[in-house]
């Protein structure tokens, strides 16, 4: 089961989006015309993109968004919202209209990554969903971006599932393969986006055994001589001897999880090959983060495991997007552009729309187009822009082709294309300003 | 409905534990005893003590640990185990013995924060269930335990939901809680963990209306004069003037959630209290962490909404615990202490006893005491030592002292009198060792 789509996500909210649900219906504008927007004032410190992730899953979660008898029990018991509040919320089921970026796609601070339109009174439930869903899953997948830069053509593959919530760890699979990982050590991701399952053994293997050997022998019979091997539960030079001896030179692969792991695997491949296991591949896991692996670039490294700092966006484990609303309906029925003027945290009113620029195949700036309806609906796209937004639900109807498998392998490879539009400056680990420039324009 | 207590759990995990579970069936390793053991090797960078949450959770974690119909298909249908082995699982149901900290209880590098133990089979399944929950709790805890303190005595409250996946952000209030928060935005896990739940109003609710008093006068007649106003959307001092034209001096609060929040503080109770709102409350919101809650000990603040640090651990997202495999039985039927040599990575072997043990009402020392069984069953606790563990689970029994509201409630009792009794450093903010050494013995 997935709660994401099983459980009814109603109460994934925080107070105040039911309160001001209430009060909205009391005094008449919960039904007002409203455009909301999802952005970050600001990349975390130093980084250059950050990856857009979890639109896809966000999608199956406002689909699951209908409050059940439990659900509404709960909200009267606690006198959150009135009676007629409760009725209201019995028939509810988001018919708005939901566009932004593709999953996959590169963003930059005031990208606006999601714009969720329809009434004050159904737009309003799902700020935090939204929220939680765009903020985890993008800087997983920002991070995961980076890893998979630094690697090179080599796989990165996911092992984060400790170190997080058990249900953030499913869906920071998900986010990793947008980021261009290959696979993952957590079934329950696996099943449910029919992600490739991987896993070698832990050392209570090893320790469970009388002998290294007997767990080899044990895990050799089992899966063959295929499987990768864990061989630094004791000397990391005897088990590969060990390894090669049980299982021959076609044993599949050995995973070194402790050490310099630079000169271990040099050590490892060298032993390996001397003792014919040419073919034989290294892994290596162990708190590896993006600096980590660029540091192994040259050391024999054929795969990498990455756990902590995967699941936590190393370093940056929320994007910081906010959801704010740019254009509301006014007392005469036209839609009125707002923005609050809080210190250091002003918004640009109006619903924007959203173009990446290009020459000679790279990209140069991401534009942001604010204005009224009816200004952005006469604006002419110059020659060599790229429209950004792209429609996930119209009235209530999602577009299939961003949710589910398929989709998700498509966001991947937008990453890997986008990417590699980018200023070259985008590969860098180096500190420093986003690759692009985001220009807001204001058009009347 | 709950994921963690509805949805079968028995694929959060990685599929390393199926397949050595598999070739542990086929050797007939499986059914040894074994001891695993949870810790982390080191406290976050200058972290003087952790806060032990999620085991409360766990124990229902695990009890909902049955592979459904359609996870066994999974596994069949990916060839992740054999069919002896899906045999095995149909009827799978941990009936071992869980024992460890308390939740609330501080922590200490290599304190055995829980002990699993049972057969081979039993026991390796859990490994990630088991380290995501007690990870992202404990993590959440500790980070929430260091912003109650800085707090002194007024009341912090989640607001993090946004910050963090969906469904994290549940578990997320919950531990909380146990650091010593009041009460948490999520509704969700207000009526999961039947805690209080608050809110005030965002800025969209006050951009939806023609003005600023629309939204207040609108506000106040769904909740009253005691509700909680924010004015931060325009000027503030027109909005904490326009809030008392509009509720009177029976103001209840407002919310400030931008700007110098010490000095903005200071001018609005200053404007309050020339008003006649003597008693309207201000809470203060925006990024705070313990240091930003610690500079704002002298402005006149009612409570704080924290975010994004509490939910993301403060720069700790995650605890580093391991889980480990201390102790199994042997070919001849005895308990063998076992442990890995990785470099770096090494082990104790040995099921632990853990005390912690004082001096006039302070806490001294954690003491870790290793050994054989028998070893360990002859051991004689020292005069002033308190034990740490406790049973949660008792062949298979969970012990409902651990579970469910009330103990959450204890749990937050216990990390109040915990943390009195720790040497005054534990209060400091400032990078250091942690305040107890934890002393390992070894034991024949």
């Amino acid at each position: 089961m997935n709660p994401t789509t099983d459980a009814s996500t109603s109460l994934l909210t925080d107070m105040y989006e039911y309160t001001m649900l209430d009060a909205a219906l009391q005094d008449g504008t919960a039904d007002r015309r409203c455009v909301f927007e999802v952005y970050t004032r600001h990349l975390p410190d130093g980084r250059r993109y950050g990856v857009t992730a979890g639109a896809g899953r966000l999608m199956e979660a406002i689909g699951a968004f209908r409050p059940s008898e439990d659900d509404l029990r709960f909200l009267a018991d606690r006198h959150i919202v009135s009676a007629r509040t409760l009725r209201w919320l019995e028939g509810y089921r988001f018919s708005g209209s939901i566009s932004g970026y593709r999953e996959g796609e590169p963003f930059f601070p005031d990208s606006p990554v999601l714009q969720v339109e329809g009434t004050f009174a159904e737009c309003t439930l799902l700020e935090t969903l939204v929220l939680s869903v765009l903020n985890y899953d993008s800087a997983v997948a920002s991070a995961a971006s980076r890893m998979v830069s630094a690697a090179g053509g080599r796989p990165c593959m996911d092992m984060g599932a400790r170190r997080t919530n058990e249900w953030a760890a499913v869906s920071a699979a998900r986010s990793a393969v947008i980021g261009g990982f290959q696979g993952t050590s957590n079934l329950q991701a696996a099943k449910l986006y029919d992600l490739p399952a991987i896993g070698t053994a832990a050392h209570c293997f090893t320790l469970l055994h009388d002998s290294e050997r007997d767990a080899f022998v044990s895990q050799i019979q089992a899966f063959g001589k295929g499987t990768t091997l864990l061989t630094d539960t004791y000397s990391v030079e005897e088990a590969v001897r060990t390894a090669v001896e049980v299982a021959g030179p076609d044993l599949g692969g050995v995973r070194l999880d402790s050490g310099d792991l630079a000169s271990l695997a040099q050590q490892v491949r060298t032993q390996l090959d001397t003792l014919g296991a040419t073919k034989a591949t290294i892994t290596v896991t162990n708190d590896l983060d993006e600096y980590a692996i660029a540091a192994l670039s040259r050391a024999p490294v054929d795969s990498y495991g990455v756990g902590t700092q995967l699941v936590t966006g190393s370093g940056a484990p929320t994007c910081a997007m906010v959801y704010k609303l740019v254009e509301r309906e006014g007392a005469d029925g036209s839609m009125v552009p707002v923005a609050k003027r809080s210190a250091g945290k002003a918004s640009v009113p109006g619903r924007k729309l959203a173009f990446r620029s290009y020459a000679d195949g790279r990209a140069t700036a991401e534009h942001v187009v604010a204005g009224g309806e009816r200004a952005l609906a006469g604006f002419h796209t110059p020659d060599g822009w790229r429209g950004l937004l792209v429609p996930y639900i119209s009235e209530g109807q999602v577009n299939p082709e961003f949710v589910g498998h398929d989709a998700l392998l498509r966001a991947r490879d937008r990453r890997t294309q986008a990417l590699a539009e980018l200023p070259i400056a985008a590969m860098s680990l180096m500190k420093g300003e986003p690759v692009l420039p985001t220009l807001t324009q204001v058009i009347a």
